[in-house]
């Protein structure tokens, strides 16, 4: 396997399943002098955590992480920052059922034919609970990033058919509400269409989105590490992620070179694009335009009603989930997705450090 | 940077600019006993390459590929395989008028900006050329996959607004259009549909779909590198793509989980899928079904129309781009994406091999 | 820094300081189906715990380990396995006056330029206890490898100027004394010898030697990741090895040829060679005949007698060491030297299993 | 496979055996804006090239450079670096009646056992010819470092039984004998312990040593990627080294605390060490003294005396070696050694560009 390691110069390492002992993160390769704590670590994981309604699993999660290593009177040391949260409130028995029997759009029926072996446990390393490693490995990467002045904006765009136009956007709104949606009122119409769904024991998809603003110019390594290259994996590699579009995505499939080319403009003696069709990124780089990605997240699917489905010992059965599951996993998620875009970034800026002599020179004077 | 190798063990190492010697590609890690020669590369170089058609560059790029190291009497030895184009029909000419101007659409100021020094004949390591180098290191890849019977389709989903649906696909029409579409009304159509855009001055993009069979279950490695995020990754680093989707892709985010869910059934004491909305992949591994995968390309930046654009010293000015250009990416992209996918499945088929204890056991009874 | 993970296939990334929470490890990558418990891991960190006599640290270091992911009923999953010891008995006030004082052959100065912070508290990162997390990190892939029986014998070959021959090497012996030495005579004139040095409030160096049997042939990755070059890297990493040998090591330096190569023999349709003066590596690959390693272990540098040293504000001044310390570090380094080349060992046996097309068509048959 | 690319901010991935069509090597990561020239690397290739004496092969081995990309206008552009060295005056047929018969000492056994496949002319990828490519690599690492003013010296400190003590070294000398001794006398009476050797048709070993001076503190990155760690591997991964030693290396196992420890004193408000038994690394980083590091060669194994080995189908035979063989590889290996040190410091000062907040604030204000 070995493939728990994200990143080069920033890495995160995350392990742990959702009913072992916990679920864990080490940050390596962060500078030494960066002031952290628990609380800036915290302040994701909560973020993460089911809410206190009724669109959420029912399940609590307190989610309390603990650094182990690191950090010295307040700023981390340049060892590895080592984070833990243990696993509470796990009901195992809920999974009894499930020992033999595969849940459709789950990974339970690949991982048993991967390794031979499965921890049927609320999914083991499958569920959704891993993503508590990188909330927490990206919040430190979060904390590195705001200390260069950049910053990011995650929020749902769409949940099911409930769609907010870019022109809609309020970020203030995007903590006012369940759903982490930048527009009242859409979030609003979007708990009727949740309650809907829920009554028929159904669930839906939805779209996240993130713009960053403040990176430097030039971030991303050609040819295969470029900025869009990385984004494009960390967020795929989101179990539940079935598409990545950068700027205008798909949609440029259907314009012409002179719509979807953003002209440049000189102001002060700085170059700036007159429109952002691109998201930010020109071959692969950061190019002063907010970096615009959006995520498709797929409706949850653990659902209610009755599905077909098989056994390991191949007899065919019908599944129902009966579990505590959120009808809707996209307002989780958009922690997760801009935990893994800090991480992205805060490698790449640590690696553009060494791409121009200059920048040796001034550091090796 | 140190951005230049794609993969883990099975790797491609590239380089090479547009007006430079030439492109290449070192190949490691492959394993020893393949059969290999020059014409399996020389057969993807090929697809590659501008056609003798009006929707092409009128550039001839000859594409010679040179085997220079790893293979012995027609066979790989598990040394690098080091593969040599030259680059021949180079205008460099063409390209001073563009030493002090940034190109729309193109990297040349975010290439200027990263390393504070630029090669702008071609757009240097920013050309569409350097897809040269995933090609041919792809087609080893693609050599290896055919041994153990996997099969990768790769064609024009789309261009512009004409877009054939999955119903319509005989792929036996892909390599008898200029366009590698699998449905001949359809390339008529789009033939129509181009000359006008060209008449125009103007190009447009496309989708390139990759439909890939006989894969083993269980490739990728959780949870950072599994299967659909490592192809993500391999996608969205070619230059022109901008979105990259797995099955459903997008279209995931409007759908219920009682729709979007694949149910199991058996049959001859195997389980397959009954639907394929998850496009080949659970829980970043592979499932059985046919994986598929879509990659947004955008529209040809380089256009004849006079764009609004800036200089190095901060002037603004006008630019017309003459030179020899496609007026669509979308066909000449289709190889380089069956490429990179190739390269990605290799590596993930090699990494597989040690998930199990029953593997190792198999190899060092 | 990201320094802190080992390998590439077979992975161990550790983290932790001296006087912090504790000492852990993240092992990635190890093949699902392995039996592995608690036991297995603490029988090696109780290998390099201080022992009951004379001539160990005071401290008493329990370091009882907890298996916190990756195992499930008894078996490794293929996911990974973290593991953690907490920190106990740490004396930090012993650290106090170490705040602004660099101590000679320790790392504090380094640390403190190179990070511009230190944790002085036993040496944070730079600790000898930082070797717990490559112990547990390294008892996994012992057990993995014994399962392919494959063992590792590692031993004190000298301390001082007592120097045990090959000849008189017994294996029995050398859990039989307090040295780790494999022979009875020497560790009765070895713990007389430290007396002495003790008396002197000194401390004095050693080889351990690790030998190797039943290897596969051909492990090691051609040309930079070779089975010797891993192991040197694996052993060099570790604080106070200041040399490598293989084989006869630096005593090949005043061979001739014709003394120097080790004549191959058939025996029973198998290839032999008849001496071992490679130390089982030809051309970076294992040849067959046991792996015979060396490292050097420096003096452990905190001694009691007067030193000179330098304050972090540029003072000169004198220094006595009065913590908790090993006169000697040898006996307490033969298992973490066994670890690493456990380490360095699985690493190479899971990338092996990809070098040849008909080890591919045996598992994807 | 997949190991021929070492590093991993500048990486060097090498290709090319003996009697193929070429060795190269592209250099990956190497900053932008460096002036680099074929002359550079031409400089270092020469150097090791058999001279124009009877202490070495009489094959004429022209190994001229060409650099194929990377370099625009006399400077680095930030892309990787392709380097090709043609392959010429191979007598292949030499090496005809070796297509069955394994050479003691040598890989030919080992390469057939892991690969099932083996190019048997000149040692095909195992042959020391495959240090071209590193060499050409290290000749970039190397103009890298000269211009930070890192300066390496790298020459024969014995050759068989004559040794140069440190004392008796003249840097002056190095480059005006055959042996690349920095010492004249000594190198007389090599000349004459050679020819001695070389009438009876054996070989001999020596000890190449590297001092590097003018390095930043600080440099190495715990615990696995420290200084000395990455040297060992860099060192032991050439053909013919068995053993490698960092400062006092093997002699500080009969070395007390109080000898072996270097005192820190002050000057001028900077710290230094009074002594240098560490031979500049302290805790796996760069203390500020001249980095000392010494690598042990074995003999020849190419001899003419006859020697008894077995063949591919199992018969005992004997080999005597006619080709055109080096009596002794030490001098020659002089220039690879410090190829393999350069790129091992060009690729840790690359990423210590990371270690500290201060750093990334004085690039990215």
């Amino acid at each position: 396997m070995s493939g728990s390691t994200f990143g080069k110069q920033f890495t995160i390492t995350t392990w742990g399943e959702s009913h072992g002992k916990g679920i864990g993160c080490v940050v390596d390769g962060c500078p030494a002098g960066l002031s952290l704590q628990e609380a800036d670590i915290q302040t994701y994981l909560n973020r993460r955590k089911p809410g206190q309604n009724k669109f959420n699993t029912p399940r609590k999660e307190s989610d309390v992480v603990e650094i182990l290593s690191g950090i010295f009177e307040g700023k981390t040391t340049g060892a590895p920052i080592s984070l833990l949260v243990h696993n509470q409130n796990q009901h195992t028995k809920d999974y009894d059922h499930l020992l033999h029997v595969y849940r459709p759009g789950h990974a339970d029926f690949t991982f048993e034919q991967k390794y031979g072996i499965r921890d049927h446990r609320g999914g083991g390393r499958s569920s959704g609970r891993e993503t508590v490693g990188r909330v927490a490995g990206g919040a430190v990467a979060a904390t590195l990033l705001k200390q260069l002045n950049i910053t990011l904006n995650a929020f749902s765009k769409s949940i099911g058919e409930i769609i907010i136009p870019t022109k809609a956007y309020d970020f203030a709104e995007i903590n006012q509400n369940p759903f982490y949606m930048p527009n009242a009122t859409y979030a609003k119409e979007t708990a009727a269409y949740l309650e809907h769904i829920m009554k028929q024991q159904d669930s839906c998809g939805g779209i996240v989105e993130c713009i960053v603003t403040g990176l430097p110019l030039g971030l991303g390594e050609p040819v295969f590490d470029k900025l869009d290259a990385n984004i494009a994996k960390a967020l795929m590699s989101i179990g539940a992620v079935k598409g990545v579009e950068i700027g205008d995505g798909m949609d440029v499939t259907k314009r012409r070179g002179s719509e979807n080319n953003d002209a440049f403009y000189v102001s002060d003696r700085h170059i700036y694009k007159q429109s952002n069709h691109a998201g930010g990124v020109l071959g692969g780089l950061s190019d002063g335009a907010p970096l615009v990605v959006r995520a498709a997240i797929k409706p949850t699917p653990s659902i209610g009603q009755t599905q077909r489905t098989a056994t390991k010992d191949f007899s065919a059965c019908d599944i129902r989930i009966h579990g505590r599951h959120d009808p809707i996993i996209v307002p989780r998620a958009v922690v997760v997705i801009e935990s893994m875009i800090a991480t992205t970034l805060a490698d790449l800026l640590l690696q553009n450090m060494s791409s121009r002599m200059d920048y040796l020179t001034a550091i090796y004077k």
